[in-house]
Order: C-alpha cells, then structure tokens, then sequence
C-alpha cells in the first residue's frame, strides 16, 4: 500500500529526492555522489529519479534553488528580517547555527559555500545559482542595514559593502570552523562582527 | 635523454605529481580527480606514481603540507611578517591576491578553503592537516598583532580572536568571489578590515 501512495505521489517523491540529495551533495559533495547512489539511497527506480531530474546538473540546479536557497532564507535572511534590531538579526543567526553544530557535534559547514567552492569553476550554470544565492543574502542584510541608525547615514553601495563584510566574515569563520570541526571561529566571528557593528550604529 | 634524466630525478618528479596534483585538486576537486587522470597528466608509469605516493590520501597529505602551507605562508604569512606595518601587510596580501585575479581573468578561490571544505568531514587526517594551516596562518597573524599599538594593549586570546576574524573574513570574501567570478568581494572586504584594524590601533 505504501509503495502505491509513494508512486501516486510525484511531488513527495520530488521531494524527497531533493532531500537526499541536498544532504548528501552536502556531506560528500556533488562529484563524489553518483546519480546511482543517490537512487539506492532513497530506494527509487533509475526511470523515477530520471523522470524528475534527467540530469545529475538538473538536480544540482533544482538543489540549490529549493533547498540551499531556503537554507539560506531560514538561517539568515528571516531572523535579520524579522528582529527588532539588525545586530539581534545578526546575532541570532550566529546563534542558532552555533546550536545546531553543539547538537550534532559536527560542523558539515553552510550549504552554500560547500556547493559554490565545489562547483563554480566547472559548470557557469550552477555558478550563477549559486552566484544568485549569495547576491540575494547580501541584498536582504543591505536592505535591513539601510534602515539602521548609522545606515541612514550610507550611501546603498555603502551599505552592500557591509553587507558583503558580514556575510563575508561569517563565511569564512565557518569554513575555518568546519576544518577544525568546532565553532569557536564562528562565536569569535559573532562578537567581532557586534562590535563592528555596534561602532557603526549599524546594529539598531 | 630526457626521460633518462628524468628517471634517475625522483626528487624533481615527486615534485612535479605535486604541482600537477594541487592544479587539478583546486581546479576540479580531490574527489573528482583519479589518480588515473594525474598519472596521464603528469606522463608518468602507474609504479613511478605509487612509488612516491602509494595511495591518493599520502598524495593530499603531501599536497596540503608541500603545496597548500607553502601558498598560504607566502600570500599572507610572508606579507604579512615583512611589511612595515600589520596593516600594510594585509593590504598587501590582498592587492596581490587580487592582482592575481585580475590577471588569469579567473577565480580559483584559496588553496586552502578549497581542499578544507571538500575534505573536512570525509577524512580526519587531511582534515587535520587542513586545520594546521588555519592554525599556523591564525598564529602568525596574532603574533605580529602583539606588536601592534592596539595589540599592546589586547591579551593574548583577544589578538587570536582578531587574526582569526581577518582570515575568517578574508576566506569568506574569497568563497563570494568565486561563486561571482570577481574579485570585488575581496576588494570590499580588504578596504573593510583596513578601518577595522585603524579604529583599533593594530594597523601599525
């Protein structure tokens, strides 16, 4: 019976694909996952994944819009959006991602930057997805800092370059976190940035 | 004759699989090349290659500690050491960084970011190898911080803190400039930290 909904159900099995293979293009990488193993992994027929995804691109592609996208938007975009201040915005998002790490005890690193440094010298398709998905991260924190204090006082160009500083340095901190598999560059990351932002009236 | 040469030169083929093998590990990944690939790459027998790395992990050990240390000591360690003031030294480090951009027309991101992110979670001992780079190019940043006017006045872990945040930053403006082919990231993020460093008197 289960089986028959499954088959009755495209866009769950849609779904679901895109879970496993947003998790592990994340744990493994993309090159290191075969379009075999990901259908072992989610026990779906060739014909099935390739009904979908006719290719391993098209689902790399599909990856990054519905499910490194929404990382994305989740992790960062909505707590800048949504706290009353952009530097609590800021310090949530460092927060919380701080709270997954200690509750998995491992640093897999962000979605993003894992599947751009992998992928953008060789495919320019999934680079601009990628491209995109940064430029919409700096947009939003942009944005928020225009409404700030000392944002006031910038020019927009002004407050991209911050908004590229930010998601610059939290990048980094977490490749460096992931490397040495703890999130100490990640907090020490979280209270430069607060100061930094604090000095500039950036942060209400 | 040459081959001749060659073959009685193992010093100087061990270092060519090297330079052969960091181009193709940052260029397309470690996963994703073969030591097939590399022994057509470099025109050399299956036996020359696996006598100087009998398996593809000693071969990333040895890139990490020949190849990828020596690039980070002497894009930022050196600058860094050599220059007048800290903050010459990080500025110097990412003009010419950046120059280097400017003139392959390509991003190939950090030697070091790259290889860290893919194989962090797949292998502890080139992870480990990995987070002894981040370690020495943190340390060494902190050290010439000491120095500083500011630094003077900062503890031990609080010049840590700051060279960690440096690298985290730089290391993130790279991962950006990758995903966008540009490296306006890195020229944001460097003018970006110059301020930081002078507000705070560890500049020189």
């Amino acid at each position: 019976m289960r089986k028959t909904t499954r088959r009755n159900d495209p866009q769950g099995l849609r779904s679901r694909i895109l879970d496993v293979a947003a998790t592990l293009f994340q744990a493994r990488g993309y090159k290191a996952t075969s379009m075999q193993e990901l259908q072992q992994a989610i026990s779906v027929s060739g014909g099935a994944l390739h009904h979908h995804f006719p290719t391993k691109k098209s689902l790399a592609l599909a990856v990054f819009q519905e499910r490194v996208a929404p990382a994305v938007r989740a992790a960062w975009i909505e707590p800048v959006r949504s706290s009353p201040s952009f530097g609590e915005g800021v310090s949530t998002a460092f927060a919380r991602i701080i709270e997954g790490i200690e509750q998995r005890g491992t640093v897999t690193g962000c979605p993003l930057n894992n599947l751009a440094l992998e992928l953008a010298l060789s495919d320019a398709t999934l680079r601009d997805a990628a491209g995109a998905i940064f430029a919409e991260w700096q947009k939003a924190l942009a944005e928020r800092l225009e409404t700030t204090r000392g944002g006031h006082a910038l020019s927009p160009p002004a407050c991209a370059q911050a908004a590229t500083f930010i998601v610059a340095a939290y990048s980094g901190a977490m490749a460096i976190a992931k490397a040495e598999q703890h999130p100490r560059p990640l907090r020490e990351t979280s209270d430069a940035l607060q100061s930094w932002l604090r000095e500039r009236e950036l942060d209400c």
